[in-house]
């Protein structure tokens, strides 16, 4: 039987808006890793009733339910304080985690503060989980059925403690995860996409999610089904019917699947960027180990930084302007020959909200891609909606995809 | 008396990590804003029963009820039945809603799929909101005194329904927020923080909230008062209490607030950047109007583009390496003379997870920036803790506060 959790985030400034809480997403993919099936994630402030009330919530529809959030020792941290009514029981000194946090003070030659203490006050019954990275104590306690995990809001904090305990814990052989399929797609609309499916979707017992990803530009899809072969089966006929669209599989990135090729083929890329603003440069320079593919960026926002560092013609860019498909080739070449590497990529054009004309209105981006040949160069025209964040994220997507496709990437195989 | 708001994410893709709910947050900004207080986030799978549950707990504890995700045209698109069901009532084609989807796809020359009928099935009762940029219908439904408003899951269509709906139907005059005081702080942990503000946490009806921003390096906080010259005090303490770390107020982004100074000063910026790869250049060119005061970025990964780019010296390269403040100092340099800038920065470091040393350990960065008189130069040395992503953001943060402090941002006033 595939057991049921359920997440809930603790902490009044992610119902005011000031905070996103990215833990419940990140502790979701990792206990679907494990089999496990997330049923519900709630956020509540910090408040006994209203945690106590989502625990019970939560704890009636899981078998496993975790906490984020509330160990700390300021006086709104107060999940201890519900989890204990909960099971209804009372609160007790542990001694050993008051001593393992006096002991992360002294490490750092600080007296432990009077107010840390309570982060040592446990519901009764609490199996203490061990915290080598921070001064929340964080708990397991058994009750009506249900598992709960107490863990620190802190992600850093939270993910060591999945690593170091939870994973290990949750890990169960019973347990077995449905076969998947993931890919990321790239230049079609969500509905598009699903329009495009519709045969892939309607297969017996195969599930489709779809998760639009704004800020990276893609579209990450997901195939299921019990069977191995049956997604192997929608896999293919998903990827014949999308070609080019697909820019990654198995849960890699634009960016990785692009760094993928640059290191499987030996290549090395500069880029020039205007509208885009270093997004490119920075989206490739977030992978590890890229500074042996990445030689140089150059943020050219200015005309006359085109025509200094990249050697773009004054000429053109008098007669043309900056957002043509000839400046976009200028960029490309020149950061390519610049930086003498095998591939250049040259984005410029209006990201908006300003700037914009019935001629080359907001969203409009010209795209090239030089190399890895002295001729070779493939150019892209694209007219993207949304604000300026959404243009500058969907042209960074088309770039790193354009250079994607110089580097030899075509329809994915496999 | 302060109306209460819960807001129900519907998507199996955010359950299974696939997505991240960041409309919810969005729409608590909002709601928060209106002077309403957002008391739950639920999230829950594309399910009737699931979705129904999770309406009945929301409804229950508040008096307005967001929901997105679930009105699109595919099989897992159950919104409208759940609320149904919810409110004991049936679906019904509201014909108006059809014309609208067919003369959507008009537009672009398409005929309706057959299956966007469903779009425009919606529980008896409802009210239709007008909904100009997608085909899904968004709408109310009064039950049991819970309004509930069910909007699309993307993005782009929920905000333009906010914008042009829900925001003048949920104001209301006799709803008066708490006076507010926001800004933000860099340079100085969130424990560190708190216990620095320890005496403002003290003062009677005072609530602190605190939002680490892992990505932008930040941390946001939110001092609330019912009145006004009670938050107006506290900011004044705790500004006086956290000096220069205090690196944006009233909202603004450290971007933003760098942004700011560059205007009213008339001053222009160069960057150049190794480990931070663009970062810093992307964060600036986030912000509209920015293109008169950012005029060119180097992102120079390897050494070559350093010397080609920047004219950091060879020989200095090769006695202290590429992490030292004298070649942040050279980049920071290089960068403004060769853009012609005010002010130039310069950021090196190891970002990791490879590439350390026990003289140089991950995580150890360098920066300066140079100018705006050409002696005026600023060095930093920071050691961040975290992963590559972490070391970048807290990088980026910090090296923009740095020029934000060349730019003459001292500690905030006002």
């Amino acid at each position: 039987m595939v057991r049921r959790a359920a997440i809930v985030a603790i902490g009044s400034e992610l119902l005011c808006g000031d905070g996103l809480d990215t833990n419940s997403r990140w502790l979701s993919q990792r206990l679907e890793g494990l089999g496990l099936r997330v049923v519900l994630h709630l956020s509540c402030p910090d408040e006994v009733g209203a945690i106590l009330d989502a625990l019970r919530f939560a704890a009636e529809r899981a078998q496993v339910l975790l906490t984020t959030g509330g160990l700390g020792p300021t006086r709104d941290d107060l999940t201890r304080e519900a989890v204990a009514r909960w099971a209804g029981v009372s609160l007790q000194l542990h001694e050993p985690s008051l001593e393992r946090i006096r002991q992360l003070f002294a490490r750092f030659g600080r007296d432990m503060p009077a107010s840390n203490r309570v982060q040592a006050e446990l519901p009764v019954g609490a199996r203490v989980i061990d915290n080598e990275v921070g001064t929340a104590s964080a708990f397991s306690l058994d009750h009506a059925g249900t598992r709960l995990y107490a863990l620190p809001g802190v992600p850093r904090e939270m993910r060591w403690l999945w690593e170091n305990a939870l994973a290990g814990e949750l890990e169960s052989a019973d347990a077995a995860p449905p076969a998947r399929r993931t890919f990321r797609t790239v230049g079609i609309s969500e509905s598009a996409l699903g329009e495009r499916l519709l045969s892939v979707e309607e297969r017996p017992g195969v599930e489709v999610r779809y998760a639009a990803e704004e800020r990276l530009g893609t579209i990450r899809v997901t195939l299921l089904h019990e069977d191995q072969d049956a997604v192997q089966d929608a896999w293919r006929e998903a990827r014949d019917l999308l070609g080019e669209h697909v820019c990654a599989v198995g849960g890699d990135t634009l960016a990785e699947s692009l760094a993928g090729l640059l290191h499987a083929r030996g290549l090395r890329v500069a880029t020039a960027e205007s509208c885009t603003g270093g997004r490119a440069a920075a989206a490739l320079t977030a992978l590890p180990g890229i500074s042996r593919r990445f030689l140089a960026g150059f943020v050219t926002y200015s005309n006359r930084a085109k025509v200094r560092d990249l050697g773009v013609s004054e000429e053109l860019l008098a007669a043309r302007g900056a957002v043509c498909p000839e400046v976009a080739a200028a960029m490309a070449r020149g950061a390519r020959a610049r930086a003498g590497a095998d591939l250049g990529l040259g984005v410029t054009g209006v990201a908006g909200p300003g700037g914009g004309s019935s001629e080359k209105p907001v969203g409009l981006v010209h795209m090239a891609a030089a190399g890895p040949g002295d001729d070779d160069l493939r150019l892209l025209e694209r007219r993207f909606p949304g604000d300026r964040d959404l243009v500058q994220a969907r042209a960074t997507a088309a770039a790193l995809d354009l250079l994607r496709r110089a580097a030899g990437g075509g329809a994915a195989t496999g």
